[in-house]
């Protein structure tokens, strides 16, 4: 049995190992050196050419590099009869849930005018919010959102989640669908996306949405770039009915550097790197995968693909 | 029965009308209108002048407004036969925990850089670690250190604890006394100090330690000022030995205006704002010490003064 790895961002240098470790009686494969396509029994990638896939004859399963698998389903060529498997392991996991409740954090203390007012050298108590009033609101409730509002629960904050379908969550308010988005938004101070990349999803924070948000709301966007309106955020900071943001992701990555978005005052910009899978844990996860498919099983992560995610 | 409150800090406005609200059966009066000093049962304080507590005749006990009581034992007239405590109230906690966890993060996820990378727009990817390899040690494990570290320990870091007495903690190693510092030191990636001012604690934070930390870490001080010398920290920056630093207390607060820590460009300068008493939870927690403490018992956070905390 043969795996091909096929990365534009993580280095092979150490996933390959890891690879080879986790999976001893497979031999692993790193793009572009394919060999003969008929070899391939597993693929997992991040944004493999349009057609690729469709190429090897023999292929069993895609597994995604990544969380989101919206960089396979633009594939229109995609072998949508394979089983396709989402990245679920504990590195990811724990990178996102770290990055959520750190930019929550840092906008409900304040952090951004305090660094202000540390570069003026003032020194300026600004009136403290308990975390039990500071009401924060999360979307998407899969592995990521749940494990994010787990935490935030444990740091005392008022949190509440929003899904498609609705999840209960210990010690959070459970919101669900459309009919339920405006109740959500206007108890919403920090707002954080940890959506999928869907028709249903796609632009979803813009104007309208910003505007049911009580005012000096905050946006985390760790989803995917089109969830986001670049210009509404933009409108909506300047109008102050948002107090900042943190973006870390992008519709065209990587930002551009005539993007007004990098030198706003009330913006923090990262890139891409709310998490980012960590090759050893990962490698585990996905062999875990692999033996459950071939055993006939039903891993974690397999994606349903009549419902995007 | 009558309570003085006394603050240089929080504004009676707010702690006027919870401190009435949470003893209805007490006079509440607002330094510096003490009236006749015979009427003053409990004193609520802050860096009262010195003398002053021992110019009230029927005081019962002190109550510090904040978790330290460095700005009472300052006092060489500090009537030490009364009963003395500590501030101990959810809000208080919380907001530590809060301030703590975010440090944390944004070290461990190098926001300093990323943030410096934003400023010059540059997108590039730093190397990531996972939190269960990223070690965390706190100094001093009472209700502010014990928190943090229970919260940091469910974010996946690997903690560890150092206190004067060996503490027991979930999921931590606790390390005790003098003897067990050095191994503490050396796994401590990121070093956070939350002990009580004494005299064994003054300036524990200088050149000799931070030289047993691993090279490029991270010192958090939410102590005292006293516990730093800045100019050992400013060198050990310098040498590459520390990597960064964040500094909410100073020996000279405010911090002055020509101190080098303030746009030192691997500093965060806060306020003295880590935690901040919130007036409504802490009303209560006084109420229920004085309740206690009038029905014979022992109230949280009674200091022992041979101690020193």
């Amino acid at each position: 049995m043969a795996l091909l790895f096929k990365s534009d961002i993580d280095r092979p240098a150490s996933w390959i190992p890891a690879l080879e470790s986790a999976l001893p009686d497979m031999e692993v494969r790193s793009w572009p050196e394919v060999g003969d396509p008929a070899d391939i029994d597993y693929a997992l990638v991040w944004q493999p050419p349009s057609g690729f896939l469709a190429s090897l004859p023999n292929l069993k399963a895609i597994l995604s590099i990544g969380a989101g698998i919206d960089h396979l389903t633009r594939d229109p060529e995609l072998p949508r009869h394979l089983p396709l498997v989402r990245m679920v392991e504990p590195g990811l996991t724990a990178g996102m849930t770290e990055f959520v409740v750190m930019q929550c954090l840092f906008h409900h203390r304040r952090m951004l005018d305090y660094r202000a007012q540390q570069s003026r050298k003032v020194w300026q108590e600004l009136a403290p919010v308990a975390p039990w009033q500071r009401r924060i609101g999360v979307m998407g409730l899969g592995e990521l959102g749940a494990d994010a509002v787990e935490r935030l629960v444990q740091l005392r904050f008022d949190v509440a989640g929003w899904s498609r379908n609705r999840r209960a969550l210990a010690g959070a308010a459970c919101f669900a669908g459309r009919e339920e988005l405006p109740a959500f938004l206007a108890r919403s101070d920090i707002l954080v996306c940890l959506l999928p990349l869907t028709e249903q999803t796609d632009s979803i924070l813009n104007a309208a949405l910003f505007a049911q948000l009580p005012k000096g709301a905050c946006v985390i966007n760790v989803g995917r770039g089109e969830h986001l309106i670049e210009r509404d955020l933009l409108a909506a900071l300047e109008a102050g009915q948002l107090d900042s943001a943190t973006l870390d992701v992008f519709r065209n990555e990587p930002l551009p550097p005539e993007s007004p978005l990098w030198s706003h005052p009330r913006v923090i910009v990262t890139p891409h790197i709310a998490s980012m899978t960590i090759p050893e844990t990962a490698a585990e996860a996905m062999a875990e995968v692999i033996r459950t498919l071939e055993a006939g099983g039903t891993p974690p992560g397999l994606v349903d693909l009549d419902r995007g995610y």
